[in-house]
């Protein structure tokens, strides 16, 4: 007994260590946010040297916190240790992160995180004078740095697959191909019989006030122009509608809206475009749904694993089931468009079944990921991961990248790009070097159509409670089954607890094939 | 020779290592400045408890880089080593801190920090409620602890002169006390001058269009309340006009107005109050004097004590300078008054002589510190030094704290507080366990006196530039005199050098007395 005794304190001892340990990277890490935040939000233009240096400090503190012999002490002690479940979870999300870190030298790094600094110019160059041929030796270094950082993680895996696991470390590679795949193969015939349906949606609801064109056409003229505040009024209205918890978030612009804090403080951004009312109100809506996912982990666990949230796939699902299942849907639109028209009175003739339409058209000649709708979206992520996986195995040359690019685009879209800045040097994730984010997009909104299926399942009559403004049981749903476990489970086992199967993309696609069927009036769906 | 040229390269490296370890600890201390700036200008009011752990965490983390064993091989090294000027000064300084930081035990270090963190509340609820006995124990204790901190630093020293150099380092405390008697002895009578004379000063100006009080009198009535917003785009008129950088700097409110941050990025908070404009103004102008000090730091030596502000006296003779000697002279008026009249159209029928005499009034019951004068404010600093340097010393007792408070306002400034939440409880200092700071506000407007006239010495015309709005060659004098040269030179080095004299309160003595002399038309002075 006495034994026992001392050594169950001995391994309390050890866990506070440990525990304290990773409380102090997560606060460096938390303030390296904050810092972000900062620079995209308020920082002065002229503030960028010394914030370069701040935050490069504070991630080589964390870095080194975290590779110390300290960590790996504590984490082989713990591993033998008789541990609860919650602890186990801790030890495993720390100990996967440290044999990923420790296994990378520090000069590949240094390498990788310089090249991308200076690709992002070049990029950027590239993309603005519609010239592949300047981005391309970089690209071809970022690939090349990035496949040796996976070879060094893990020299007997697929590189693509080593690096997918940056970003969603727990669905494995497999599973991301077979469910994108699904998609590429039932969406491609969805898009078309929508492209040939004679349906015209009401497309032109948030033009407000339109004239028509000369040739008598309605479509795409916007002549009110959306003023800024008013639509800063209307984003506040809409996380108002939604509960979000203004004690412990804010409500900022950005040119590239993102949400980011913790679960005392988790900040919305969005932006304001005076042609595209309805684009930033749903941008907003995602954002939140983000904020929220943080906002719901559980306050006692900040700073260790179990307070932290999951992958991006999980996040993602947050963002896409507010913005998609909740912002795009009939009822909220039933429910939200007089406040919309209070703000905006040329909005005050709408009807809700036009504000649903207009916010589910299906483009047919988009090019742009960041302005494709809910459908075409995913062809959009599919081509941009086939590419980016044969990148890496080596499959395709990096000269041959924009006319892969443009062949998919016709393939799959129907659309083929006139130039490479309204091709492949559209998005900038490659000039970060983040090769495998890409599918997290579409995987997220693969799990947002699962998890409202089962909160659907669970709770009954969302749509009435959404047409009636009522989120609190939705919400709480959520919290229950995703925010408050924070990292305890795996990403596969969080998904089973909650929705009581294996991650799927039936629900995406029932979901999918019975709005559009509708929508656009198709017999086969 | 080839044994000098590897001395010289290995001194070359050690400085380099020492380079690399000060700027990395100095971004932790700039990050921490972001978060503190964040935390009272924009974070949501529930985000504190996040907030504190992520600040306690960069702040062991900056104490644990400074104090190690690394950092003082490197320290000892250098000392031995030939260096040029500039870094022996950052040598000197890093020195200096070292020592202080190593000498203090960590639990003593924390015992201070949780203490005064405890006692904030305890000081604002004994405030509100006026009862000075709720908050003795816990100054009591403060007192207690920074004595035990001076004595680990140097057991030899006066613990109040240990604990003075936390604040104002080079300029000793006998130094100190020879001002501040002299401001004492100085001001009392022609402060007591001004009382008695018959002069009254156009005090109602900034009253806006005011009524006369039933009793026929005019004083003190406000009857106009001064919008917000536009007291903002005045405060960011007044900015433009002093020519602060808007490439590395903001303007947000604050309820404690404060600026911070580095030479990318120097920030101003101020705060408005619908009855008071002038009060608003100034502060603006006070805390544009700070940030223009730090925005003048030479960019090169960023993160190096060569690119950092001198101590407290120093930066408030900034503040000051600006504050006193341009926003409250007459020129200034001349020039500025237009200015405020456009944004408030209540004040067009107001001369700049009247705002002169507005800004310049001596109150003759005010009790609070921060609502003082530019020659009350004196006495009210004088008293705090007194007191403090006596409990320090154990020649006052905490208990009475209060009489011997309100028994100094009455001989000094002739008004007795009748309450503690006015007389001795009304600063926040004390319960942060700030002892020694006080002294440095009286400090730097002495100092700011000296460099003003200096300023005058080398430039001429200085009346006549700010009439005509031209603040340029005042700037680049205290670019060059002070600014660029961060804490390359000890305060009494860098005010020798600026000014070819000692540091002086006979400037500042000649300045008041000119003033207020001819303001208050008082045959002896």
């Amino acid at each position: 007994m006495a034994t026992d005794q001392a050594q169950s304190e001995q391994r309390g001892e050890t866990y506070n260590q440990f525990e304290e340990r990773i409380t102090r990277i997560s606060n460096v890490g938390n303030a390296a946010g904050i810092l972000r935040w900062d620079q995209e939000v308020v920082m002065p233009e002229e503030g960028t040297p010394a914030r370069a240096q701040q935050l490069s400090a504070l991630s080589s503190i964390s870095h080194e916190l975290l590779t110390a012999d300290e960590t790996g002490d504590l984490l082989e002690s713990l591993e033998s240790a008789e541990l609860g479940d919650e602890q186990q979870a801790a030890v495993r999300e720390v100990r996967r992160q440290y044999d990923r870190e420790t296994s990378v030298p520090q000069e590949l790094v240094e390498e990788i995180s310089e090249t991308s600094a200076n690709a992002h110019p070049t990029w950027k160059q590239a993309k603005e004078e519609d010239d592949f041929e300047q981005f391309a030796p970089t690209l071809e270094k970022l690939v090349e740095l990035k496949r040796e950082y996976a070879e060094h993680i893990d020299p007997d895996a697929d590189p693509y697959a080593v690096l997918f696991a940056d970003y969603e470390p727990y669905l494995d590679l497999e599973t991301a191909e077979r469910v994108l795949e699904r998609l590429r193969e039932e969406l491609v015939p969805l898009i078309d019989a929508i492209q040939e349906s004679d349906v015209d949606l009401a497309t032109n609801t948030f033009a407000g006030v339109s004239e028509p064109r000369s040739d008598g056409s309605e479509d795409g003229t916007s002549s009110v122009e959306f003023d800024d505040d008013d639509q800063e009024a209307l984003a506040r209205d809409v996380l108002d509608a939604l509960g979000y918890d203004w004690g412990r978030g804010r409500l900022d612009t950005a040119p590239h809206p993102f949400s980011s804090g913790t679960q005392f403080d988790a900040r919305v951004t969005t932006r304001f475009e005076e042609d595209d009312l309805l684009g930033s109100l749903t941008s907003t809506i995602h954002e939140f749904g983000h904020a929220n996912y943080t906002l719901g982990l559980p306050d006692e666990a900040y700073g260790t694993p179990l307070g932290d949230s999951r992958d991006l796939t999980v996040h993602e699902s947050q963002s896409r089931l507010w913005e998609n299942h909740v912002g795009r849907s009939q009822p909220f639109w039933e429910q939200f468009l007089p406040t919309v028209a209070d703000r905006f009175p040329e909005l005050e003739d709408a009807t809700p079944e036009e504000a649903y339409e207009a916010a589910n058209q299906v483009y047919d000649d988009n090019l742009i990921r960041v302005e494709a709708d809910e459908l075409t979206y995913h062809l959009h992520i599919v081509i941009r991961f086939e590419i980016e996986r044969d990148l890496i195995s080596g499959d395709l040359d990096v000269e041959d990248v924009p006319e892969v690019w443009n062949d998919k685009y016709e393939e799959y879209l129907g659309v083929r790009p006139e130039t490479d800045a309204e091709g492949c040097l559209q998005d900038i994730h490659w000039s970060h070097g983040s090769f495998g984010y890409f599918p997290t997009y579409s995987l997220g909104s693969v799990l947002a159509a699962q998890l409202y299926a089962a909160a659907e399942d669970d709770l009954g009559d969302l749509d009435d409670r959404i047409e009636a403004g009522e989120f609190d049981d939705l919400n709480g749903w959520l919290r229950e089954q995703i925010h408050q476990h924070g990292c305890r489970y795996t990403t596969p086992d969080l998904i089973e607890e909650a929705t009581g199967e294996e991650f799927t993309a039936d629900y995406f696609l029932e979901y999918v094939k019975s709005k559009y069927g509708e929508l656009y009036d198709l017999d086969d769906y």
